[in-house]
């Protein structure tokens, strides 16, 4: 057995899932519980029915690929097609890193596969840690501090899951000026936007790609649309960064399914606009803000996703994970212990519940910090 | 970059496709021509629109991987549902092998894709030929010889890509016999069997996991159901080894999609035997017998899956790569050069395309061929 999967350690995100039982409360899991639009289905359904349902090329359907780069600006050659975006975020560590050289700087809190991927493939990672004093506030300056001489990928979460947080503008340009000053040895920033349409600030910041020529960018419908099982998602960056990236995407599953193809391509050139879901995220979010505040909870307010990060009270705050297990035990509600994200003495509350389940699990937690 | 990448040559057969132009005769790739059922995609589509599109569990849906292990007569604990047997391959490799300590032993001829994930993943690899006068015949005793102390999988393809050879009965009970007396230094068996259902042979012969117990199995609905871009197949082995493989799974690509995986269940659990297509292919095989026949082309006959090895006359039989883009400017015939598989002197003809292009294209081959 290869020893680096050994050495991995599980996931905590869905350990305490698997403790759920029927009628607990989840606001655990990153789970849209709206429906899909089920009219990309019926015209994907329509492609198949005329023309089978044979392989794409390994970069993805032509069509799509060109569907994706006009709503990114860019040309399909800078679009690799890939299953979800988190086999973008493998590709791009894979393809853009040398494990016997290289480091990936992750900045925390952070999800945690970045970390393993990193591990699973040999690579040295290490991470940067905004403040939690400032509820972990962009911080361009700190990142540039981290970086190092082997550093040649920073890992860069807008909006960040767990904390919600976006970075504006004037940060971002603190970064790629920061990095641009470091000439041929500057890194690839590869931003994770998988939330970028659930952006709640205006007006909302220009992207990093704009900014910085190394840029690669994952992204994917799942949490945009609804359809974190469509498995389809797209890494974007400059040619030849994408001609490798789909060398070892072909290795690792050939392409992403021809259905999920069309289904997207109906998406993207559909004329609805990619955040049509945002205004019932908003109006979530504001339920969620004025019942936290309600409630006196702790917490940093979101300015994009669907998390929460609430501040746990002193005699939780050395120990997440056993605040999360006991949680559960006292009063059936799933939360993510934020250990699991790198940030001790914090609760991940994921707020794509229904309004009445989200409101209800918020009056468990409180009533269970108070204790 | 990845240096390992730079150093991946580029595929053989996605470049001789990639001259392909409108009205040239495909013999090349492996890509069934005939349609898919429609009935699983409107069952999977009714799935959609009851239950919304969310993530399955990292291994697959519940329900599929106990309709799988129903098919195998194995425990779902035993099946990983994945993004087609492209990342059932590399799941196993990169799961089970050590790249400090562990040699993976290919059967060649073989897809080329097999060395090239062992080199992606830093592997040692190292091929075993089978004889080409004997057509390439199975042969478990060169296979026992060529076990080195490193050796820690052997790749088996049965039906085989590109000879179209299966192993007989009698030869995989020498190999798991020989297997078996190596004792805790065994290695494992990684069987490729998506040409499982293409099989021409009566009686078929039992599956090799059936005789040895460290077997991994992958396949897929590509080539058995004409769905190659539905991207669905599965690994199945031990349980231990299997929760390794999700372990790399859920990094690589979280879960394979949940549309397809509707899909697959509609057909696991179909009235339909799996091999219903199999009549088709043995039809196809019956008119390019006869074709090779008569037009003295000398061949390997093919005993499952839809490829036919040509052997090339003298003076092409140093350069099939030559001979491959020669016979495709003279005669707008795609095939695929031998060299790809390690069988130089070879062609691989695909025959799945409709009985008249493959009639036409059978001809110019010969035409070509004779000079």
């Amino acid at each position: 057995m290869n020893p680096v999967l050994e050495a991995i350690p599980g996931s905590l995100i869905r350990a305490l899932n698997a403790l759920k039982r029927p009628g607990d409360i989840d606001l655990g899991m990153g789970e849209p519980t709206i429906r899909p639009a089920l009219r990309p289905f019926e015209l994907a359904a329509a492609q198949i029915a005329a023309h089978g349902c044979p392989y794409t090329p390994n970069a993805g359907d032509p069509a799509l690929r060109a569907a994706i780069a006009a709503r990114y600006a860019c040309r399909p050659e800078q679009v690799c097609v890939t299953v979800g975006s988190q086999e973008a975020l493998w590709l791009a560590i894979k393809a853009m890193l040398d494990p016997a050289a290289d480091e990936l700087l992750i900045i925390s809190p952070a999800y945690p596969a970045y970390a393993k991927i990193a591990q699973l493939e040999g690579v040295a990672c290490r991470e940067v840690g905004l403040d939690p004093a400032t509820g972990f506030a962009p911080d361009a300056a700190r990142v540039l501090a981290a970086i190092g001489p082997r550093t040649r990928m920073v890992l860069l979460a807008t909006p960040a899951n767990p904390t919600g947080r976006v970075w504006p503008d004037d940060q971002l340009d603190r970064l790629a000026e920061g990095l641009q000053a470091l000439g041929d040895a500057r890194p690839w920033v590869l931003v994770d936007e998988v939330y970028r349409e659930l952006v709640y600030l205006t007006p909302r910041p220009r992207p990093f790609a704009a900014r910085y020529d190394r840029t690669l960018v994952t992204n994917s419908l799942s949490k945009s649309h609804a359809l974190t099982g469509l498995r389809l998602g797209w890494l974007l960056g400059p040619e030849a960064a994408i001609a490798a990236a789909v060398k070892a995407h072909q290795f690792v599953n050939t392409a992403a399914s021809t259905f999920s193809q069309h289904v997207a391509h109906a998406i993207m050139t559909g004329d609805e606009p990619l955040d049509a879901q945002r205004p019932h995220y908003e109006a979530q979010r504001a339920a969620l803000l004025a019942q936290l505040a309600s409630l006196g909870l702790r917490h940093v307010p979101p300015d994009g996703a669907f998390y929460c990060m609430v501040q746990l009270p002193d005699r939780w705050a050395a120990d997440s994970v056993a605040c999360a297990h006991a949680l559960l035990d006292a009063e059936r509600v799933v939360t993510v212990p934020g250990a699991a994200f790198g940030a001790e003495g914090w609760l991940r509350l994921s707020w794509v519940a229904e309004r009445a389940q989200l409101a209800a699990g918020l009056d468990r937690v409180a009533r269970f910090l108070r204790g």
